[in-house]
């Protein structure tokens, strides 16, 4: 199994650093698309991106995964990333976001008529894309979402478990 | 299940913050023991600790949990988190070290004559307590060791698997 993770600067460093351990753990390879050569989280941690979004074909991967903070703001902002969410989402492929993670399904028109979790500065956004929204985990179709950092273990065992099944 | 960590101020985040929510994960109660009422990591996370050392039973728990960064170092200087960490290991209950946290086995003179895997900058000083330095991840009797945060998920693999088993 193959999973992707789209970032750009300024990732929440535990939302991203938590899925990408832990689906290793679980014996899945995790790449990580961008459109730069190195990452830097909010809090510091650096990670170099294995991919372009550009060279990303969604067809060989089988999950995708947003985290959040600043980085889905500088992710919505590339059209290869929206297609590629786009296609994870047609493809029925469990997609999972955290946090701001949610502002790049708006952009990818993903929202509309679904429960989405994400964080209580977002909440409006998402509303008004057309959203209900859950205040904690919601899992809605192949969409698994949540809030904030403490939501990592139970948003990481909803999405393991849509892979899985 | 019950879970323990033993933490201080600049304790490495990944290390405290990806076993926390990976026992959370799992279904295990996890309770966070320090001598303060709040401890923020090197990277700026903060977290509240559940308990004082001199409050802890260890026969309520079934693991025991280390993370590194410059905690340790302070972890290592209260005298009841030294005796907990040893009746852990005479319970012959699971204990799980990462970066520095091997300086509290040392402390606690629980290293000589075995594996033990840690940060290259205290590998002398692990050798130097009577180890045999592993450079990558340790498991020697009911202690699992790692160097660093990319050993987080094999370390945890093998933590959890001891645990179960």
């Amino acid at each position: 199994m193959k999973a992707l993770i789209l970032a750009e600067n300024d990732f929440e460093d535990l939302e991203l650093f938590y899925p990408y351990y832990r689906l290793k753990e679980e014996g899945i390879e995790v790449k990580i698309a961008s459109s730069r050569e190195s990452i830097v989280g909010k809090r510091g941690y650096e990670i170099k991106p294995h991919i372009k979004y550009e060279e990303v074909n969604p067809s060989e991967f089988d999950a995708l995964i947003i985290p959040g903070g600043k980085s889905p703001e500088r992710v919505r902002l590339n059209k290869s990333a929206i297609e590629i969410t786009k296609k994870f989402f047609i493809e029925n492929k469990p997609i999972a976001v955290i946090c701001h993670g949610a502002q790049v399904l708006i952009s990818a028109n993903l929202v509309k008529g679904r429960k989405i979790a994400c964080w209580y500065g977002i909440k409006d956004d998402v509303i008004a894309a057309g959203a209900t929204f859950v205040d904690g985990i919601a899992i809605d179709s192949n969409i698994v979402s949540a809030r904030f950092p403490n939501d990592l273990p139970e948003w990481t065992k909803s999405f393991l478990h849509l892979l899985k099944n």
